[in-house]
């Protein structure tokens, strides 16, 4: 199934997705819904990030090869995790599906995409197993942790290079049922293919991330956990079209703009 | 004026507090409210946390002798930041006036409190300059940045040394009108006076974090800026009463359990 979030009369609602028609929802799929007899057509709803996460975890540095170019690119020695240590992004840097990636005027050419699998929790979620974890999960998303290196590199902490507002694209829906083992990655930009990845690759999965995360924090219904990427990141550039693919899931897909410069005072 | 927000007959509600009387409001300070005829005595509401921040944001390294202190706390070299760089704790965490502090079985005994003066955003803001900043605060609280320095010096990131659960406490309630020239924080561990700083001694302050931030980012009504700790601290253990206080705001106090081990599987 496919949940979404949209907004349709001003009204925020959920729905379900199937094919080119979106089905309203009484209530959301985190607590306790119903299926209405409003149907919508797909392209006329107005999609939204399919949730607003109360904590909003990243992996960071969960595939080994990223971990080499990124190491790279902002010029310093990155060690591959030996266990799961979760990060943070922000909120105010969502944005849905179609929505978009503005560059701010004094960033550099590096801002970068970064195609992500995200898990979505469903329930209350407090020391559970691996065997137990992904019963947490309610289904699972794409996210784009659009980053610009030179700032990634300069600050102390990664608030502007990854939390600046619209660069965290996530969406367009929640996927509940996927397959791990036949899932990819993959990133186009402008239509052109620039990185692809088996999904599942990762030196922590999200069953390790859970189990090893509710140890000692409570996982609560909305919150992500953006599982980290692989493969070479490339520049965007006023005029992109940027899409984040994942098998089984769909396409997340954003326009990039470049803020133009302040006038200065005279 | 104090706001704070409570539960009285299982519904959450904000109120203003005036001596030992709350007075029920309807609606919130984050919109729009009324002040309606229900008041009720202080002692007898359960407080909650005064807000449930969108983004969580914390200043980090924001006094001189604090960054001494980290730096031999956790055997680093540790630099005094030359620009606001914001860092994020996480919403799992928060806990409110006297709720418990649990420290999980496996912390070591360097859970340590950081008393800390915190911003409450109250309008949706974006760029602007640090003389229109403080306009974008609706008032200020009181944070107990709570930290396990073993996982702080071990872990990648600062999940579990900052945001296990309950490692929060944030309120008692929202104080509009503050003066920072007199502004005094302390914290005492039972009773006893353990630190003691003047609060605006910060290397940058609310308005030039609030400036800087918003040049990248948009600042939500209920987003919280922890604006960092001056001065020693001190290990937390079972059975103590942490409270922090901060002149012309109130005080915050919270009591520490320490979890028992489990028992082994024989």
């Amino acid at each position: 199934m496919k949940f979404c979030r949209f907004k349709a009369l001003d009204r925020v609602r959920y729905g379900l997705v199937d094919g080119p028609i979106v089905t309203e929802l009484r209530g959301s799929p985190f607590e306790r819904y119903e299926l209405t007899s409003v149907r919508r057509p797909l392209d006329r709803v107005k999609l939204l990030t399919p949730c607003i996460p109360g904590t909003f975890y990243a992996a960071g540095m969960n595939y080994l090869s990223h971990i080499t170019e990124t190491a790279a690119a902002i010029g310093e020695e990155v060690k591959a995790p030996d266990k799961p240590d979760v990060g943070y992004r922000a909120i105010n840097a969502l944005i849905a599906h179609e929505e978009t990636i503005v560059i701010p005027s004094d960033a550099t050419e590096e801002v970068q995409y970064e195609g992500e699998l995200v898990a979505v929790i469903g329930r209350k979620t407090h020391r559970v197993s691996e065997d137990e974890a992904l019963g947490a999960v309610l289904g699972y998303t794409i996210g784009n942790d659009v980053s610009e290196r030179s700032w990634q590199r300069s600050d102390r902490t990664m608030w502007r290079s990854k939390n600046t507002d619209t660069f965290k694209p996530m969406g367009p829906w929640i996927e509940t049922k996927v397959n791990f083992n036949r899932m990819v990655t993959s990133v186009r930009i402008n239509d052109e293919l620039v990185s692809e990845f088996p999904t599942a690759n990762m030196i922590f999965g999200v069953a390790a991330y859970i189990s090893a995360m509710s140890r000692y924090l409570t996982l609560y219904p909305g919150d992500v956990i953006w599982m980290g990427t692989d493969g070479p990141t490339q520049n965007l550039k006023d005029g992109d079209s940027v899409q984040v693919s994942v098998t089984g899931i769909g396409a997340l897909r954003n326009p990039v703009s470049r803020e133009e410069p302040a006038i200065p005072n005279q």
